[in-house]
């Protein structure tokens, strides 16, 4: 178990990126259900953003998502982003919503569909270099819906090349944040469909380019922090899309599906030294609030992965590989129990006074009335949502 | 093994029922890829439908989406169909694209957002009147998030009651059929999830109340042929939303899948009789053709759906069931076997060519020139779709 | 949230039964790894449970298997039984060990192997009858590996007959419970897969047959407190098979897999009323403890489903039902999360000395001493297990 | 699409492995129902799989299980199989059936039992040097089944310790094949669970390390065939161990569950030039054959392979090269299909004719009387089986 004092330090010094388009509506295919008060550009979604780090002192960076978050001055976002003590985090490529792209971006079978992919992509790098973002973050909705629509081996051939090209384009203090998803949009192939796909082409491309877990994109039976764990050991471990899912990619608050799988997860980050900044794990939030007010929700998500990672912490790992040691199966699951077991709510609050917040950061937010105040202002013009 | 003159009468006697919104524009929640000619309007949807019954010569029955199909007059609709050789078929109901439908629909906790859709609910039935429709289908996505959102019993008991409402409102030759589905868009519960869901409720309700297998819409691993044989053996199996997937609610043409599957649906449909008129099964078609032609992909899953049947029809029932009988798990497997490793697609032409259809539909309606046709004349206007 | 007192009455109240055969030798198909000290008898086994019951307070229940636990005198075995404070439990047929059921028992083709197990049914009723059990559970590995290989329906008739048979056997204050399991030991078709099944049958049985939930025997995905929230509403709620798994029947300790997941079940427990003893809620536990210590892991267990039990318990009901009526998603989330955030590892401390039971049931059972006596006496003779 | 007689030299030319221990005794852990006739060494494996090879053509290696096929004189063994026209195929190591592994093997924590493991390892190389086998297969249970068993970092460093160790070993033409498996029988982590864990392996070890693809060891919703490809273009394709399931590891006969899946993985090999010897693609088959005869199981599951492939040798390349390029989805769809739903088995008739074959294997082994004369030579003695 690490020592009180310590734990609190790191829980202290944790940081946690949220998502401009978490700000912003969403939906499922079926309906998008609007929410008044909801931001209208990329300011307004930094200024919910300035609420949620008011609260919780937690989350000063957030990451954005391009062309939804496009103005024509990034240096000039990223000083008003700092104005309110907050800083730019991950760009977030979007090369799946343009007609152009409807069998794939940079894997599409037309070279000309694929050089504007391409461009795109150069464009977010350019973008980095405004914001001084240090990771680009790559998904692709590439793949097919049916057997034999085009070339799996051809389209990671041409997935090789773009990533190759955009690689080479990154600055020294930049990083290539490659995400896997088992399907959706595409529903026969995708073409980075796993870890594995994902691992092998960062392994090729250098140390610049590392794998993102998103805890939504696994097939049902797949153990995450297996895979956590195994990146860490390989280093190849760049950050994590935290949000949770009963089903499928449903992208709710993290924690709320499973609390003890997101424990899990944080207890392989800790053991593997993935707390420590060195290792440069990014801990972002993507998440799509479709029902419940964005903000609190948002709140919610970080104090939920504060509390996984104050259990992760109460680990007492001595006794843990003492357990494992021996062949105590009991003792060694017991062990691990007891810190999940935990309450910590009382700690995390002891903390955030320590670090001059409230210790409830929902009743924290709540009090400020910005909840009322954003209904009220932001009338007229169009809202954020995907696609905008 | 039915005689030959048996299976051909069968094959041409089959009526799969298309449904008005496939040909119109659908998407995922990531991006809706319009189609050039896709209709702008239900008479135009008709005009699409008329090609496909033109080209197979099965496919005379739509179903149409309220309010997506929304017209003044729907007696005019109906005779806008028969001028084309078609008839209207389900009239499926929409409780899920108004913002009062956040919380659900018939099992919302706001009785007067409950009162809503039940009115929605008892016009489709009126709608049914003027059309001549003998099937409401029902679907709901109604459901909850989070746990704790809200209380399972008693949405089940608001579900309870509309179902009940509606059925009384039924006429003597109207039948209620109730879908379920695992999840999407509710994540956490769905208020109707699964066959046994629908079964019961159906059961409390009465003969006219049945349950429809959409073949999309299990947890892995469920065996669908088996819900099929379980359903027709109790008269509970109202009918089929067809379509294929490889992961969850895909929406891809019916058989592109998993061929395999469909056959041994249509197996367990022959072997409980569900191919005769009087059982009253519906074969169904929904789907979403996001990136692919929509009238040939139609025509596609027509196809597919019949030398399904076919291969179905050819299993020699009495060799199957000798070796059943007899415990022969080998011979067993090999009979149902063969007929499933039989080339059933010139045994389609000859029966297409007996009714005086070319043996291909797809040659058939490329010869037609309307895919061009559509595409300059439907110029303007706003094209149908998820939502229109 | 229940007053403290009730919340302590109820876990003092709860009764928790624990399988004869965990005490045993179990595996999986590719090794059994025998443990020192196994019990070689179902007395050996009752002897077990004792302790297991000494440490606890709360499993004073022990579930037979049959031919597994077959004695000549099983009212001898219930005074031993009630001699260490124990009463027989459920009486759990075993139809699927014999050369004989390789294709089916009560489903079987060849209606001599189905008058074989339904003989063996009718004999555990009268087991039933002389230990004074109430329960007679019923799992059927019937099913069949091939497609064709047996006739869907006709199996669902040898199982209707058969279990109409042995319900009409049934004493006045007996009943029937069918477990449901979505495969294994059967690949392709299993004939009771899912509650859906196993509720129809039991609803044309009548009243005294009810719904078994294995908390390891669902398809992924399938959300497993809705099941019992409804079965609790239709009063066809037998009881649980409580275990853990992770991916297929894990069987491992309850709990250990998704303790979240445990939580939300016995919500809805509590909430439907089911700990009420007039339900008739048996809450059992089934597992398989292939590399753990067995008797400290059904202690485990134990404490695993007091401690779900003791959370539920505290849920704030008043404060959940106003946030879910208001459709405040995030409060009615927030109130269930309070109580399973809450440690009751004291209040359960507390509850066990109220009760004269030592705080921490895991050291009671090491104090005892019974571990290393039973590796010390039990030598020699055949070890019990599956399958002995 | 290839010329016929290329189709068919690439039919006569394929090797199909068919594994020992599908010849003996197998089952679920719920039980094993013994078949007569079985053999009780594997000498009589070898009399068995020569019947296979008799009958097909095409299935002259076998391949061997350590310790099940031990014996004192291996190469003996090899001559046996030489006289009945069969080499002896991949060595598959068993280090998950002694009770030292019940918390693992190379992976267990304690250096003894690691040692253990390596050491038959080695062992195994050492008979493959006197067997002139090229494969050494690996398959580890090895895994955790509770949170916290063991460190999950840490057996990695083990697992990789041991395969370096046995890879050094190897001599110039031996390979080692690592298989990967999602679960069972370890619950919560396995240590290889999928092929990116075992392509990280194979890729640091070198060009003589491949993965294997056992078609059962996926979670649902995997996309074998992509794997397939992917593997392939890196040149890290082993070989297969061909099997079907509907659910998990079911080992049913290959091409059972899901025909068309096979089709497409040999869709896949075929465009990955897999079939080609100089690629070094092992076909394996890797079955239990709980059920149903064994032998002609076997015969079915060599036939199975045999039509996916003739039909991927069907499919017409240049068509689908020019439909995917052109974006033609339902072209290239169409394309891949027409080939799958063409019956090849009139073509395989005829290829086993021009190599002097009965044109019906099942046929031809049926006529041999083999069946009836092992049940009645093949009395007393302990027949084999898994651990045995």
């Amino acid at each position: 178990m690490t020592e009180l004092p310590a734990v609190k330090a790191a829980l202290k010094s944790q940081r946690i990126e949220t998502p401009s388009w978490a700000y912003g509506n969403s939906g499922t295919r079926f309906k998008v259900f609007a929410q008044a008060g909801v931001p209208r550009d990329p300011y307004e979604k930094l200024d919910d953003a300035a609420r949620v780090q008011e609260a919780t002192g937690v989350a000063p960076v957030v990451a954005l998502h391009i062309p939804w978050d496009k103005v024509d001055d990034y240096a000039g976002l990223a000083g008003y982003a700092a104005e309110r003590g907050l800083t730019l985090g991950a760009i977030n490529a979007n090369v799946f919503q343009d007609d152009d792209y409807k069998l794939g971006s940079v894997t599409h079978p037309d070279p000309a569909v694929r050089r504007k992919a391409l461009d795109h992509l150069m464009e977010c790098v350019a973008i980095m270099d405004a914001t001084g973002s240090r990771d680009l973050k790559l998904w692709f909705a590439d793949g097919t819906n049916y057997p034999g629509q085009d070339d799996i081996a051809a389209r990671q051939d041409r997935l090789a090349e773009a990533l190759t090209a955009v690689y080479e384009r990154l600055g020294d203090d930049q990083r290539m944040l490659l995400e896997y998803k088992l399907f959706e949009p595409a529903f026969y192939t995708t073409d980075v469909p796993d870890w594995g796909t994902a691992y092998a082409h960062c392994l090729k491309l250098g140390p610049k380019a590392q794998v993102v877990v998103d805890t939504g994109h696994h097939a049902p039976g797949t153990n995450i922090e297996f895979i956590v764990a195994f990146l860490l050991r390989e280093r190849k471990l760049g950050g994590f899309d935290f949000n949770s899912r009963f089903y499928a990619d449903d992208d709710l608050m993290v924690g709320a599906a499973d609390p003890f799988q997101l424990f899990r997860i944080m207890h392989e980050v800790v053991r593997g030294g993935g707390l420590e900044p060195a290792t440069g794990v990014a801990f972002m939030l993507d998440q799509c609030h479709n029902i419940e007010a964005k903000i609190p929700a948002i709140i919610r998500s970080v104090m939920n992965v504060q509390e996984a990672t104050a259990k992760a912490l109460l680990v007492d790992a001595g006794a843990l590989a003492a357990a494992q040691r021996g062949g105590d199966v009991l003792e060694a699951n017991a062990v691990l129990m007891d810190a999940y077991n935990t309450d910590v709510r009382p700690l995390l609050a002891e903390v955030r006074q320590e670090q001059g917040l409230h210790p409830d950061p929902l009743a924290a937010y709540r009090a400020t009335g910005h909840a009322e105040r954003i209904v009220a202002e932001r009338v007229g013009g169009e809202q954020a949502g995907w696609g905008a």
